[in-house]
């Protein structure tokens, strides 16, 4: 069993990013929208802030607690738009259903939408031009190149047709043509499909949809997805613990979420780089 | 073997289409603008042409041969979405290499982007968000729908990954709940795609990738992708011509073309209604 450890390639990567920042005549920054109280939000804002701290980016965080019309998140928006010294801007994800995602997202200034979540942004990327890529997708990649893990005409099973996950993993994936199959709650016999996976990629946030006997002994396991139980135990969607005789490669979540946060601080200098 | 025959249901939805044209205060009009020459875009826009003089809507075709700049062809798109009295606009693919493919389409206005070609309108698509969807994606899924083929749940296998049927295809086919496969040129063991299949869509123009011993008995067969061969013969991507003994279900490629014909005008009332 091989477990991935993201941590030397990582460091490598925020060494270049800590360069390229300190090159920078005007400190890069990025604003982060927070809306409502959300575990993983917090947890993924509390990541982002130290990362940037560590590197040289100057991080915002703006606040805004479900009681907060629509319109006032809005301005807010456009403020930052507007704003010649921040460079991206990002909505942490899900916010309180009251809110119209979409509206908020695509009031992101296409140049500044650093996880690459507005509609133009995704439409680009899936029409394969030069574009920001969506962090998470960034990860799942990179840690696959990384690792020499061969992408490229192999069978990659994809669970979980989310927006942030789900959705830029198939483009993301075709892209370095992988054969791509995309499994999701409707999907009828799921077993049939994760049992052929030379990559398996679970992005649900649902522990009980793939049990270990479903996947074959040398398949690649990349854990996206997590939740937390009711103690606050942190679940990822495939429980690995009890895999050690399979020949198998895994990715944990925590590696994912960790390469994530430095995708995120690539984005933000991408985004500097789109004002100039 | 069940050869689905598109008439009636074209029948229908182009009288509805007679109607609803009927019913426009200004006379419905699309631009059709066609570059070089190329036998596929020829036919193409003679079925446009046809249609559209059949229900009431005012077709425009403007041509250029490949000497022309792409300048020309980008102030003739300026000047198109500026004349209140075009709706729709579509660039006929492909076009010869020489020009930047992206460019020019996405010089087309989205309101009037009649194919759903434009960056802004692919990322909305795939967003979920209503907006214009290409012809092709809503010929295969009405199809289905009216014929009363299951999509959700089932194994769909998409082969091919062009920007004007395969990737539409896919986010048209996971929207209706299809577990959803893209093969391509890379797939390594086709067969063992295409032969667990409940339904397969070619879309690749090629006729040797796919031959009729891969597929299982009881498949819907879709040929979006067809070529002619040297003396002009049309060649569908599966050659269903010897599958007379099993129980399959086949969506000729002659049927795709027409309803997406049929589809392209519905397009073009939807583009008339957007200016509104």
């Amino acid at each position: 069993m091989d477990i991935i450890n993201a941590k030397d390639i990582n460091q490598n990567i925020l060494e270049e990013i800590k360069q390229n920042a300190k090159g920078c005549i005007i400190r890069p920054s990025v604003a982060v929208i927070k809306i409502g109280e959300n575990k993983k939000v917090s947890d993924l804002i509390k990541l982002q802030e130290e990362a940037c701290n560590k590197v040289g980016i100057y991080f915002r965080i703006y606040e805004f607690d479900e009681t907060t019309t629509e319109l006032t998140i809005i301005n807010k928006i456009k403020e930052l738009n507007n704003d010649d010294y921040v460079n991206g801007i990002m909505i942490a994800l899900p916010i309180p259903d009251k809110y119209n995602e979409k509206r908020l997202i695509n009031t992101i200034q296409n140049s500044k939408d650093v996880d690459g979540m507005t509609d133009i942004n995704v439409g680009r990327y899936i029409s394969g031009r030069k574009t920001i890529v969506p962090s998470i997708a960034l990860a799942v990649t990179t840690l696959l190149n990384e690792n020499n893990i061969d992408i490229s005409g192999k069978n990659v099973v994809i669970v979980g047709r989310g927006k942030a996950a789900g959705r830029p993993l198939i483009s993301a994936l075709i892209n370095e043509n992988a054969t791509v199959t995309v499994c999701h709650s409707k999907t009828d016999k799921l077993k049939n499909y994760i049992e052929r996976a030379d990559i398996l990629i679970s992005a649900i946030g649902d522990y009980s949809a793939i049990t270990p006997d479903m996947i074959k002994d040398d398949t690649v396991i990349i854990n996206v997805g997590y939740t937390y139980d009711e103690e606050g135990n942190k679940k990822e969607d495939i429980d690995t613990s009890k895999m050690s005789k399979k020949s198998i490669t895994i990715i944990p979540s925590d590696e994912i979420q960790t390469t994530r946060i430095t995708m995120f601080l690539k984005n933000v200098l991408m985004c500097y780089n789109n004002k100039k």
